[in-house]
C-alpha cells in the first residue's frame, strides 16, 4: 500500500452524474499525423480512434462536445514552450492545426481555439457548459502527461465532476500516461473508459 | 534518449530575467505538520526549510511574495476532492490551516485563499504579479505531484517565465516528485534550485 | 422610442428558469454605515434592506449565498483605484471591511474576499455556483454603477441567466443607479425586484 | 459638486507609464456598416477613424495591438443575450462578423475571437499582455455602454494602468457614451484622446 493511500488519496470515488459534457483535446493533425514532429505516437492513436467511437454515441444522444487546438499567430503570442516543434509550427495557418477529421464535426462540434496546454484556460468552454447545464465533464485527447493533466485539473477545479476514460487519452510512451492517471486518479478525477461513458450516455437518455 | 527529447520536448531553456515573482504553494499546517494526516513527509519539510531560506533573501530585496492555503467552508463550496482528508479538514476555522510560521511572515507577504489546486486560480495573484511588472515566476510549496504541478502549469499559460526550484517544492512519495518535475521540465519550466533563484536575486538587485 | 430599442436592444426576455444563486455585492460596512466616507447613500441603505427580507427567505429555502467584501492588504497588491478611500479603508484589518450584520450569517453565506469590482472576478463563486448546479444568478448589493455593474456583466457572460432586482441593489446617486440599470436591461439582465424573486423561490420549493 | 466626487471618487489619476499595448474591441462590420442592424452609428465611425489614425502610429513603434470580435456557433453557445440581431447574425460564418479593414492588419494583430462583452473574459488577451510586459492598456471601440465599458473594468481589475481616449470609442447614442465614460473615469480609468495617446507612443520610444 502506497504511503498516498494510507493518507486518503482515492478514497472517494466522484461517479459521472447529471448531464454530461465532452471535452475533446488538442486531437489535430499535429499529434495525430506521423508526418509532423510530435504526431503519430500509438498510444495517441488508440486515443483518437476510441474518442471517435464516443462521439459517435454522444452526438447521437445530444451531448455537448467541445473540440480544441493549440494554434498562434507568432511567437510573440504564445506563452514560453521549452518544445521547438510548438514554437516553429503551431501556427493559425499551419496545416498540422486543423483537427483530425476522425473525431470531428464542423456541423456539431463547438470549437475553440486554444492558448496554453487547459482547454478550460482562457476559452469559452466553462461558460458554454454552465449554459449547457453540464455537471460531469469527459476528457479526451492528447498528451495524457500534457494537455490532458492541464484540463483535468480545469474541470475539477471549476466545480465539475471529471472523469478520463483512460482509452481515449494518448501520450508518446506509456510512462507518463500512467504516471499523469495516477496522479489525478488520487485527487480530482474518475480513470474509466469509453464503454463505461458510452454506458452511462445510454443509460441517461433512456 | 527518450521518445520526448527526440521529437523536440525540453529543447528551450526559458531562464530567469526582468522582475521576478514568489508563490508559496500550500505550506500550511496540514501539510507540515505530522500531526495532521497529510502532513510531515520528509521532502515537504525539506522544501519548507530550502523555501524559508529563499524567502529571507527574497524579502530582504523586495521581491513579491504570495502566499496560499486551501480552505473552505464545508463540503459544498469545495470541487469534487477524492482524498478525504482535504474534504474533512481543510476548513477555514481549522488550525491546520494557519500557514507555518517558518515561511510565512504576515508583514510582508500576500496571502491568498485558494480553492483549487493552482495558487493562480481564481485568486487575485495574477493581477497583483501584473501590478508588479513579474517576468519571471518562483513557484516554491507542496505537493510536487498536485498543487505544484497545477500552479506551474497556470504560471507558465498565464504568460510568466517559470522556475521551480526543485529543493524548494516537496511531496509525499519521491517517484511522484520526479515524474512531475520531469513533466514541466520537458514543457512549461525550468527546474532549478533555492541557490539558484537566491544567486539571481542578488545579481539583479546590485 | 430609443434607437437601442429599434437595433433590437432589449427584445429578449431572460427570466428565472431551474436553481437560483444569490450573490451579495460589497455589502459591507464602508458602505453601509455613514462614518465612513463612501458610506451610507439612501439608495444603498433601502437596497440593504430588501436584500436583508430577500436573504431572509432565501436561507430558508436552501438557496446558496455567496457574499463579499473588498479589501486588501497594500495600495500594491490592488488594482490603480481612482478613488482615495477605497485606496486608504479597503484594508483586511479596516473595520469597515466587516459584512453590514442586516444582511450577513456567517453559519450559513459562503464569503469570498474580492480584490476587482465583480464579485466572479478571480474569486470561488463561480466554481461554487457549478458545483451547486445554478443557473440562475440574483445580483444584490453596492454600487449600481460600479461593482454591480461588474459583476452583472461577469455573470453574464459566465453563461448564467442574471436577473437584478432593483430593490436590492443601490448607489450614491440615482442618475447612474438608472443608467446602468437602462444599459445591462437591454443587453445581459432582466431588472426586477425582491418580491418577484421571492415569489420565484416560494413557487420553486413548492 | 456632485456627491461622487465629494466622496474622494476621481481624486487619483493613473497616467500612462511603461509599455503599452492596445486593445480593439469590436470594430467588426456588424457595427461599422450600416447595412447590419447594429451597424454604422457615427460615433461607432468616429472611433473607428480615430483607431485607425491611433494604430497607424503604434504599428509603427511595434505597440503590441490585440483585435477582437464577437461570434458563436449557435446559440447553444452564447450567453443569454438580450439582443435579438446578436443573437440571429453573431456567427462565424457570417460577413458581419469580418473586422472592418480600416482598422485590421492581419499581418500585425493579434486578433481573437470572444465570447462575452469584454475582449479580456476568457480570451488570451492577458497572457499575451503578460508576455509583452504591458503596463498600461489602451482601451478603442465599440459600443461605449457595452463591450468597451466590460473591457475598461476587466483591463482595470487585472492590475493594468487603463486609458480610454475618448474619441476611439463610440456608440449608438450619445447618451450612454457619456455616462459610461464617467462612470469609469471615476473609478478605474482615465478618459482620455488619441492625440495624448500617439504623443505618448512618440515621446517614450525617443
Amino acid at each position: 500500500m502506497d504511503d498516498y493511500k494510507n493518507r486518503s488519496y482515492g478514497a472517494v470515488e466522484i461517479g459521472m452524474k447529471g448531464k454530461i459534457g465532452i471535452v475533446v483535446v488538442d486531437y489535430q493533425l499535429a499529434f495525430t499525423d506521423a508526418r509532423y514532429p510530435l504526431g503519430g505516437a500509438p498510444l495517441v492513436m488508440r486515443g483518437l480512434d476510441n474518442t471517435a467511437r464516443l462521439l459517435g454515441v454522444a452526438r447521437a444522444h445530444g451531448v455537448p462536445v467541445a473540440s480544441c487546438f493549440t494554434a498562434y499567430k507568432s511567437e510573440r503570442d504564445m506563452p514560453h514552450w521549452k518544445i521547438t516543434a510548438v514554437r516553429e509550427q503551431f501556427r493559425h495557418d499551419h496545416p498540422s492545426s486543423a483537427l483530425d477529421p476522425k473525431i470531428h464535426d464542423p456541423d456539431y462540434d463547438v470549437v475553440v481555439c486554444k492558448s496554453g496546454p487547459s482547454i478550460f484556460f482562457q476559452t469559452p468552454v466553462v461558460p458554454y457548459f454552465i449554459k449547457e447545464g453540464v455537471e460531469t465533464v469527459i476528457i479526451t485527447g492528447c498528451n495524457t502527461s500534457g494537455c490532458i493533466r492541464a484540463s483535468t485539473i480545469d474541470s475539477f477545479q471549476w466545480g465539475f465532476r471529471t472523469i478520463v476514460p483512460e482509452d481515449c487519452v494518448g501520450d508518446i510512451e506509456e510512462g507518463p500516461h500512467r504516471d499523469n492517471l495516477r496522479d489525478v486518479g488520487r485527487r480530482y478525477a474518475d480513470v474509466s473508459s469509453a464503454d463505461e461513458v458510452i454506458a452511462y450516455i445510454q443509460r441517461s437518455s433512456r
